[in-house]
């Protein structure tokens, strides 16, 4: 399959004029005309503006005035973050073709970067399980892309585009990166503004996925520096340029509430990656006769039913508005949760939010003594068929934590791509890029 | 000036029948019909749906099965708050006649417990110290009613409604309260959802006015059992029907930074105030000789540069998309709020957060040994005019501390309403009402 590269390492070719941002513009649409009736993962486009924006972008590369280093980069946007020129549809018949006036906090900072905002991306309704996105995996057709940023990674691994943002509350970015073959990352809780993200869970956060890990980072720095992270939180911080790769001294393996529904070949390829760091000098530590460790993982694997409750209560509000008054343009799915959701009360959802505070710090704990947690980033390669965007007993941990997260594309599951999931420490997001640039190597070599 | 009473005293009218939301709601209408032409705290009103809903609760109180305490309550909404059947104007001409398709959590909330959304109340533009608004104050048409709340305090205060939403990040809710003589409260930090409430900065909450004390207890009760607090937040609890009134041992006098510009009125009503709760036996103590509540005090008045800061570096979006696109729509105010937070960096919002948590924790331990803070809610009567909302001097530390505050319609300046303003301790909300509803009774006896 024929892919764009990387964006960030034309900055060069761009300055010197041998390439350009019009030119990079041009062969991402090619991609798209070629592939997009298949893959099918945009809602909407707004292909003139950035052919114009494109040239805006090409004469400051050439005065060498780019606005950052993402300058003239095409971007797909999943489509529950609003875009002042194209409609947030969200998924859903109650909002399709619907569009505010004004863009989200991320397209705002892309957009005073230089980037260009190439078009929406399909999610499944309102970014949850129930599918109606029809996108399809650019490996294969017949099998699901993940979900709920669909879209997004569909889009980045049938290389229309070098960059998407996503989100994720469960499993939404590093799920569907693992299946695309592309890098995935979820920040730490707060990490990236949400403002104007139709996604207002406690423990949701803007993703950002793309082909390299240093689009990914710089990216990210672009959005942070100019629109911060949520309200209350300090966003990510690390330096301006792709932190130096390092090599983790002692990783931790989590199997996570996902491992008893993992394929032998996801069970294989994470073995096989824990041999190779280890042949290259790290300590892997199970948790194999390690009873702190396995005390761990048995209340990570506890997580799914503890998230259900938070998001449970906390969904009652938009869910409940729709029910009153669209409840037959729900998913049934979607109606079902709304039922589900009448029985819980707020000190359900307290009790809940005391439970998770604790199991971040003993999270934290556990991070005292390693550099970082490895596991798998899904239970195997993407499900066939669309009905699903598959299993993501994985990504709950995670998410829930508040943890910086990476899929990275090294691992297989049969002819399929399959990540590699790594999580770092909260609020240090520049010490997981640093220790993922280090494992891709290794992954190259 | 002929006010409605309290909504929820009529419970029992409402049970036997000899009352009923339907004569409610036509007096409320009849108030409007007389002075909405001068006070003009609408921006839309839905007249026919709250008929229509006003008779099914009706019929719901005569079977003695209300939804809730607030069954037929008719409500004014804060014109950022998103509801379904009314425009959400937000007090600029960019959104000005712009509905989405869902309601607020807190109207999602309000509808589910039976209460009727009878209008949008005027706000200034964003809910910001920008001047749109033309509401005049219900006591006085050539003074400003305060804001940003305007719209809702000056209908409360007219007796258009018993009830309405306002919000506040720095004195939107409290001080427009203390302009209009009704109680106004602002919850602990995340204590009521702000789920579809145009209003994203960190330490901002959605608040409630009334003409009782009770009215505001129940209103609030009704929200947070059905949508809860901000996600991640616990919301405000305590006991279904209001807290039993109680005369604290203790309470602690701040200046803060409103004192240099109260005026002697306004002044003379705190001191006096302080001597009828110390008549009644409470403690009162004042910096005056007191070295540690001083250093206190000191630095409660550099809250103002602190919240400018904070602010400032959230409010870049959604204020930067706008000035993208739609500069010429903007207050001048607002345009030259865009060009000032261009300098802020995000060390400077890190560094902001972190004086901002030193400071809740110094306040935490002030309140160890004392029940809670007294001071005025405004600097004094509402200001002649409509192009100032007035100084929220007083209104700052409780909004960057995250505290409950309250405004009551207690003293006065002049022959105008002012407030007395209680704060109490972050999620002990309940406790604060419980000593406010003490000192109104000591007022009212």
């Amino acid at each position: 399959m024929t892919k764009i590269s990387s964006y960030t390492s034309h900055a060069k070719a761009f300055a010197s004029g041998e390439d350009s941002p019009v030119t990079f513009l041009e062969a991402s649409l090619e991609a798209i005309g070629k592939r997009e009736p298949v893959v099918k993962a945009f809602k909407a486009m707004a292909i003139e503006r950035a052919r114009k924006e494109a040239a805006e972008s090409k004469a400051r590369w050439k005065r060498g005035e780019p606005l950052s280093p993402i300058d003239g980069m095409p971007v797909g946007i999943k489509d529950i973050l609003e875009t002042q020129d194209m409609p947030t549809g969200q998924g859903s018949p109650i909002w399709e073709g619907f569009a505010t006036r004004r863009d989200s906090a991320s397209v705002q900072a892309l957009r005073e970067a230089g980037a260009l905002i190439l078009g929406k991306t399909a999610t499944t309704e309102f970014a949850s399980r129930a599918q109606f996105a029809e996108t399809t995996n650019p490996f294969d057709p017949t099998r699901t892309p993940g979900g709920s940023s669909s879209g997004s990674c569909a889009a980045v691994g049938a290389g229309f585009v070098p960059v998407a943002l996503g989100t994720q509350v469960v499993g939404s970015t590093l799920r569907p990166a693992s299946y695309c073959g592309v890098v995935g990352y979820k920040p730490s809780i707060g990490g990236i503004n949400r403002g104007g993200s139709y996604d207002y869970l406690s423990h949701s956060c803007t993703g950002v996925v793309a082909t390299t890990l240093d689009d990914v980072w710089l990216t990210t720095k672009a959005l942070v520096t100019r629109t911060g992270g949520d309200p209350g939180f300090q966003g990510v911080t690390g330096p301006d340029t792709p932190p130096p790769s390092r090599r983790p001294k002692t990783v931790v393996v989590l199997k996570t509430d996902g491992w008893s529904r993992a394929t032998k070949g996801a069970r294989d390829a994470l073995a096989s990656a824990c041999g190779k760091l280890e042949a290259a000098g790290v300590n892997i530590v199970t948790s194999d006769g390690n009873t702190d460790l396995e005390a761990m993982d048995a209340a990570i694997r506890e997580i799914s039913a503890l998230s259900d409750v938070i998001l449970g209560w906390e969904g009652r509000w938009p869910l409940g508005s729709y029910a009153r008054t669209d409840a037959e343009k729900l998913h049934p799915l979607t109606r079902d949760r709304v039922e589900k959701n009448r029985s819980l009360t707020q000190d359900d959802y307290i009790a809940a939010l005391n439970f998770r505070a604790a199991l971040r710090r003993r999270y934290a704990s556990l991070l005292e003594s390693a550099d970082a947690v490895i596991t798998l980033a899904a239970t195997g390669a993407a499900p066939a068929g669309l009905e699903s965007t598959g299993d993501p007993g994985f990504n709950i941990p995670a998410s829930v934590l508040g943890v910086p997260a990476l899929s990275l594309p090294v691992l297989s599951d049969g002819h399929m791509p399959l990540g590699l999931q790594l999580m770092g420490r909260v609020d240090d997001d520049a010490d997981l890029f640093a220790i993922a640039g280090w494992t891709m190597e290794l992954f190259e070599a």
